[in-house]
């Protein structure tokens, strides 16, 4: 949506499947609006009715794509559903999922959130060996494997190849007469199952929000490592992979996902109010005021305000017609970018020490403009409080992070960043400060991946000099 | 946008002019790309350079509907947008502004932010003499009044056609060489003055807001009763009636204009806050929290919290992907309207005692379902404040507004609507209340139109009884 | 359609309407369909039913503007539809017909095939006077002397209005409860009255092809002079000025009509072949064989073939899918133009002395390339031979010509014109010739206007140094 | 174009290739734009510029599909290109070619005119090792037994492939460096080499008449078994299996080229009027006057003509402006389907006695109604003359037959057909007399594939009963 001007790192991808449910393709189409926040460039849904699958995939935010004579080109009982951020270019469409391949296991089509840190390897070596890819995406490579695996039974297939990739995959697969919703050993990307309130119906989905608006009931995750199927028998689980140390995306509480929703377990919103209150006693301010930047830092700064007894007031507003070509007057206005989506409120700022509250700072070109716009607008001082620690590494698993270089936390310490973004105070939260907003002990081990706050890479294989490879997800 | 699923009265129109920058389109794109709260249905832009017209008006959103390429070939230093909210239809395009025509005093482009009360007679009046209308909309009286004038001077024929109307009308007009901002003699819309920093360069827009956007300095408001012409000798004020006393629209403060514009010389933004602080000290609750229903109600919210102790929370999600387009399920899905745009945080709101803040309330349905979603999460009660008084008669000074019929609290006590929406509390800000939130001695005078609360129209020939005359904007 | 390409004259518009048939929009669209070749670039139709008016136009072809949804949207039992070239621009679409407007006379929508030569005069009166055209069409002014006539009664005002237009005017006319089909004193343009087999429906249209399509029966032709009035008690015809001998557009025969169509109660093949024959007497070739300009030039070869005894042959090819982008590469290919559309048969030309029929030369361009793309594909000589005498007057009655200047045969004597298309003879068809073929005594009073051909035009006021204004069509 | 109404057999395919022009997607887009009659669903081009392939395919029109700025996007020296006439349907654009895949061999773009009869088998035989199919067209596997091909080197993988495959093949394929033109042993479908005037650029079509548009030079026939290599040292042939008798396809002369190509060295419109003048000798008629169905019989019906010495008339004018939707009254009208594009000259045709000439009958229905028309159009008698024998087998080389069962001459004697019909005498060209208008001696051997009318197919494993498989074009 505003990623021309934002400065976050930007979640991939979203899946739904729908298992016993004569509008699937609605129940999808819906699942997949609430999860919108996970990707707005392309979406595709694919249904299956006695035997024959169904597809529509397109460029563009989900409401466009599916208008009623699309989803009722979309008949059938189950449905998988994705929606992708991804970068420009004449491949998007050919990569927009969900893939759907006829193959000698039967037709399969495949949803993916995360990323494969070992596709191009095992695409290669397939390549080799004759096969012919579609798509530069690679989530393919499972879809190969499957093809090339000995077993005719696609659970033996699936015996066979899962082991062979490495990374994160949360995905839901399609086949003529099952839903199957796989995740990674380590679990790092959300995979939740729910059940519609009347019974029967089967939901999988990337976070809890796409169950409310569709009335359905959390079960639970999938576990990490394991597959369940569902059919018309119901719901059958198997783990794949021995169960090795949980490894969740820690950012995913921070940004990602929607704070409606609760995510490994817990209340995203509750995580973030939490880290607003620790970031306030680890770093307090001496101020009149707390202003988030709405809207990804309006929970923390709520739990700032509250720890610190400084009122919380909305010096931002967010301009929600937010389009998507953005035509500026060659005579350059300041900070225009930022301003096409926030605009400060004078007579609120006039004079105040403000504190500003947002929940991350990637390359900073953001925060110096908005730390700018506020001054102009007549605050006296600004103090920027980030609601988690500096981020210094990409992540590998399925998020679109700038290189290294570009994260200025990774070449600056925070004194400079403080410097460059023109505030008068900076303090991010600690890691254990952040750990112990999500209710974890920080001296004991951890169930989260931070790699982006330390380097360190739960997947063998991968260190910050020779990851270069491929981010995209799904 | 959202039109479908609100319960909200709706601003009829935004206008925006420019005199003096050799970019003028993309200055009255971006001004109408800030205006855009006041009418998302269809929007349109007049420039003239070199004595030649050029217009685009289209049905949708601003920044769907100005591409660079339709933007260029609006060339010319002068321009006039217009955004608008409307009822679907055929007309909906025909009926589009700026309307464009060539009659006897040359070319003529205006924009309307207002409604015409008397319009339905005129039109009468000058169909019998042979006159042929294009459109169906009120505004376009003016300019066959202006085409029959006597005088030939535009400015002697406004001074002919303008004491014939009656009602609000906040417009711009566009001449070959020069641009007018008119005002109604109660000034019922706002309409503003601002200058580009760079010297020069004029702007009239219906709110500041579209001032900051583009760097312009705010000038003054065009005063009610007067036209201001822009021309390249400089800026020439008019009066073309004698002095009435004013009576701005109160409900651009309560709902209508964003918080971050300054309108009728006052923030909005701090204009709520203090509504929400008075209806704190008004009614009080007994609770445990503060909610606001988002977007309108974050403002009032935030005052109530402030001003009674109380934790303010964000219990109530909006989904920013809003479509134009809503498919349900033909099973349907309990509240599945305002699910679409509003989701709650259950681990906030479960067991808790609830004030639910909004800024009015019309038909009382979306309050409604969203008490009985923020119940269906959890909260042992739900206390709803309204931070204005009680909505009881249709505006026909240019916002749409349902029938007498149809507004709940025309023909409801409070106790009644209480009931309807399920709240074991619900009280609205007093009208007394709601002038000191705007710095108004309730025992003296008023500036403003409180029609809407009242039932006294401040324009002759209209009642409640009698006035089922067209209630559209411009 | 292929108008970039091509140096012919070009009708401006067909009508039709019909009266008095539940699906009256399918039909006037099917109608509109048969008389594509009388203009290209929009179309539009406008029904009525229980006194509601609904429209649709657009820029395109028929069968692109009218869908079955679109058609849907256009209920009644009367229509009137309208298809017209023109030349491209903004305009385009606001002028596109049938115009539709609201006045003291009721709802009217007009169809105007021809030109009406005072138009400028007129409207510059009733500008004057305060009317406000919406469009810069001549057949606009009709409608506001209507609206300005004293009667109250449509066909009064009709009596008041219709003596003070001068020009071509084929019209149909719709209200509420009657279509009127009007034609000019002279009857320049066709209008033909038809009706549907099963009875009870009435149809107008330009040519009879219309009626094929739709199984209609030819009746009658508007009388010049008249209209005639079909409503629920049949049909009512009115003279409304004194009869003035016809005059009838010849080149109607040459080129303009589709060959299956009668016009002005001939065949308008039968004419075209006759034309040939005609031709081969009065200039006879020592050829090896006749070769058409396909399609225009294919009737008339036909003749000529038969009438000198010389081998009819397709030397010809024309390709039948043009489309409207001309793509060229900007190393040029010779006569690209021309091939797009048409390639010579190199077996059948090579070494043979070629007789090339076609009807009309009128730059001169595209027979020269014709002619030596025939040359390139070995003919040994080309003998151009014309179906009607050559082209020295612009028409301003509603057909799209060149100006003087640029007709070819106004500046240069024959011999020029063969030196500069290449050919080795050119001859055209005399004037004697061209009535003889249509059955006239050439040395007795003419039914046809030959002014094309004589620069002597039948209404006042014109001449050919004056008449530079407005030659659009309706 | 015109396909739900026209009763004939379908071309499936054309293909083009360009090499060493720095305009190559253009010259591309202008050789697919004289192939149109080959198919008319779907187009599209890949060119290669310095190792990068660029592709565009859509649905649709030629001159739709490639726009200006399509064209832009597809830079390089050369490029291949095809049209398609295919079923409607979700594959459609699936299906589209060129094929452009990314394998082992690189990366290989590939066009097909044709159908390889035992794809479905190769294709099972892959799948079952683990090949994934990115379309259901029989093209692909070529591909995929190049991919799979052991050797590395491209030509060496042919060498392996090209033997396995069956059926009709004129491909064009693109590699990083070169262009292929490949032909199946037989020569079933045509594929001639031409080169531009300014010597260097080479171009590869299926017709001759592509040639013509570009202004290039025929070369020579791609010999059957052969590919020749075209690349930046000149032009290399390499046969690929060893020579076997010609079969070419005889229909193309009948009906599927254009009258202008020269296809198999021979001039198609030349072979028309020869079938014309046999006809009239084997099938005389006592008759007024020759009319040609337009356009497929008029070179026929002119052949007819002159060897009849009957007079040649156009009876019939054919709609130019025939678009894709169709819309019919619900009362309907008789003939519609065939009315829409065809409409009798009354004045011409009546009490006439007339030979009707057409060049096939494939189900009949069509004839029917042309026959009818004419009837009722006036004429006396109807004598409907066939160009060519009675089309009796479903070919399975390229072209869309009916099943056997749908062709009326499969199942049914002449006289029965001339009931149906309507007519009062009908007559086909004898075989002998066919292969006589060819220049073939009937007594000896063949170098036609004439299985339309024999049933003889040239391949192993086809007959009329087993062979149901895939008749679709590449």
């Amino acid at each position: 949506m505003s990623a021309p001007f934002d400065d976050k790192l930007h979640e991939e991808c979203g899946v739904v499947g729908i298992f016993g449910h004569e509008e699937a393709a609605k129940l999808a189409y819906l699942g997949l609006y609430a999860l919108q926040h996970r990707g707005q460039e392309s979406a595709g849904i694919v249904t299956v009715e006695a035997g024959r699958f169904h597809t529509h995939r397109a460029l563009g935010e989900v409401a466009e794509i599916f208008s009623p004579e699309v989803l009722e080109r979309l008949p059938g009982p189950s449905a998988i559903g994705h929606t992708r951020y991804s970068t420009a270019g004449d491949s998007a469409l050919a990569n927009a999922q969900p893939l759907l391949v006829d193959c000698n296991k039967g037709q399969l089509a495949l949803a993916h959130n995360g990323n494969l840190t070992n596709a191009s390897l095992i695409r290669a070596q397939l390549e080799a060996q004759g096969s012919i890819f579609q798509t530069t995406s690679d989530t393919e490579v499972l879809l190969h494997l499957l093809a090339r695996a000995q077993p005719a039974r696609l659970e033996d297939a699936l015996a066979e190849a899962l082991p062979a990739i490495e990374g994160a995959y949360s995905m839901v697969l399609l086949t003529e007469d099952a839903l199957y919703a796989l995740r990674d050993p380590h679990g790092f990307r959300p995979l939740a199952l729910g059940r519609l309130e009347d019974g029967g119906a089967w939901v999988a989905a990337s976070e809890t929000c796409a169950f409310d608006l569709i009335g359905a009931q959390y079960v639970e995750e999938v576990e990490p490592g394991c597959w369940v199927r569902l059919d018309r028998n119901g719901k059958r689980a198997h783990r794949f992979t021995p169960a090795v140390p949980a490894r969740h995306c820690i950012f995913e509480h921070v940004y990602f996902s929607r704070p409606d929703s609760q995510v490994f377990g817990r209340s995203v919103q509750l995580s973030r109010e939490q880290m607003g209150r620790l970031l306030a006693r680890e770093a307090p301010a001496d101020a009149d005021l707390v202003v988030p930047v709405p809207d990804s830092g309006v929970a923390a700064a709520i739990g700032y305000a509250a720890e610190s007894g400084l009122p919380f007031r909305f010096g931002l507003i967010r301009n929600h017609y937010v389009g998507r070509t953005f035509i500026e007057p060659s005579q350059q206005i300041r900070d225009f970018g930022v301003k096409l989506k926030l605009n400060p409120v004078r007579q609120l700022l006039e004079g105040q020490r403000v504190v500003l509250v947002d929940d991350s700072i990637v390359r900073g070109t953001t925060s110096r403009k908005i730390v700018r716009m506020i001054r102009g607008a007549g605050a006296r001082e600004v103090h920027m409080r980030v609601s988690c620690p500096p981020t210094v590494s990409p992540c590998f698993y399925g998020v679109d992070t700038p290189s290294r270089n570009e994260l200025i936390a990774a070449t600056h310490t925070i004194e400079q960043i403080r410097g460059y973004i023109g505030a008068d105070s900076l303090a991010y939260l600690s890691l254990d400060g952040l750990r112990r907003a999500l209710d974890e002990n920080p001296s004991g081990p951890t169930r989260f991946c931070q790699a982006c706050y330390t380097g360190e890479y739960p997947t063998p294989g991968l260190d910050l000099e020779t990851a270069a490879v491929g981010r995209r997800c799904g």
